[in-house]
């Protein structure tokens, strides 16, 4: 005996999302079945939607429901400076710190043989040519400080220094709040050659 | 900042299904929107589907496309026994185990007076009312062994052993392959106080 074909179908499409195995996608679909069909409805359409009316900035990479994106077509941005993140996401995290006012870059991604990501799958030629109308004087790579991300960060370095444009890192160290018991051999061996005079 | 509209609603999609908080969520919601189309449209149809395709059987609360449902249509079904279970979806573990051929009964719960689940709100009536036509020679509760499907059981028990059927439940005690070493208190005792002779 199966699932009647509708849950069947239903438990499929969970399955396809990251970390969801079969146990939870049939607690998930089970669940829905109970909720009220508002719920389901929109549930149903932002699904779509986020397919249908998102697209990528033609610039920076960003997701937007327009082309250019917000923070590309905003004249009070600082052109002089782009941060280069690996995600869209990433974005969000810097606009709500509130300290960085100027553009940005999404790489979508980080190089990775294993993956087979290569540079060609990365949006690295958008920005080599968004670097050429010589307003930016500085990128900052934020990438996350996996090892594909020390390598691609390497790579963009080696790439952009040669134009004369400063290229930085975002720095490594403890954690605001963390414990020195608890950090990583290389997470200190950063913090130390990182210190600064106080 | 935040996220563009669709991607912010499809969050607060995510965000109602159990299990899932604000993190998973926009993690969910980024990787919808690398998916390929087709199959966001195929969790979009059936997401709808399962609600508008889909109802209680009249008779056993089951869930199904046609009513009444599959096993209570099915004439080979042994019209002897019912099994009553807390939720739709554990009619198929008894379907796949393959050593029950009668009738199933779905509470849809168990009594939970702290979550305010009263007699009123499980399918207790019509359990009823089907042992009344005296084909029905026993029911099985097959509840699960919380506290309160204990607690459910005994009432079911006191509730229809008076109309002469016999009421079973299912045996508590060890699982197959499990280490005594690990079983708790309460299982122990359940295994011993149902002890057999080999």
């Amino acid at each position: 005996m199966q699932y009647p074909l509708p849950i069947a179908k239903l438990i499929e499409s969970y399955m396809k999302l990251p970390g969801i195995g079969q146990k939870t996608a049939t607690r998930l679909a089970f669940f829905t079945l109970n909720m009220e069909i508002e719920d389901i409805q929109d549930f149903s359409k932002s699904l779509v939607e986020v397919k249908t009316e998102l697209h990528y900035c033609s610039i920076c990479g960003n997701i937007t429901q327009e082309d250019p994106c917000e923070i590309c077509r905003d004249e009070r941005v600082d052109r002089s400076s782009i941060l280069v993140v690996e995600q869209p996401k990433d974005i969000l995290s810097f606009e709500n710190m509130g300290e960085y006012f100027g553009l940005y870059h999404v790489l979508n991604g980080v190089l990775s043989p294993m993956d087979g990501v290569s540079v060609d799958d990365l949006n690295i030629k958008s920005l080599i040519k968004r670097l050429q109308d010589h307003s930016v004087k500085e990128v900052i790579l934020a990438l996350n400080s996996s090892s594909e991300g020390e390598a691609t960060a390497m790579y963009l370095s080696k790439l952009i220094k040669p134009s004369g444009i400063k290229v930085s890192r975002l720095a490594s160290g403890l954690a605001v709040g963390s414990d020195i018991e608890y950090a990583d051999d290389l997470t200190l061996k950063r913090a130390m050659t990182g210190r600064q005079e106080v």
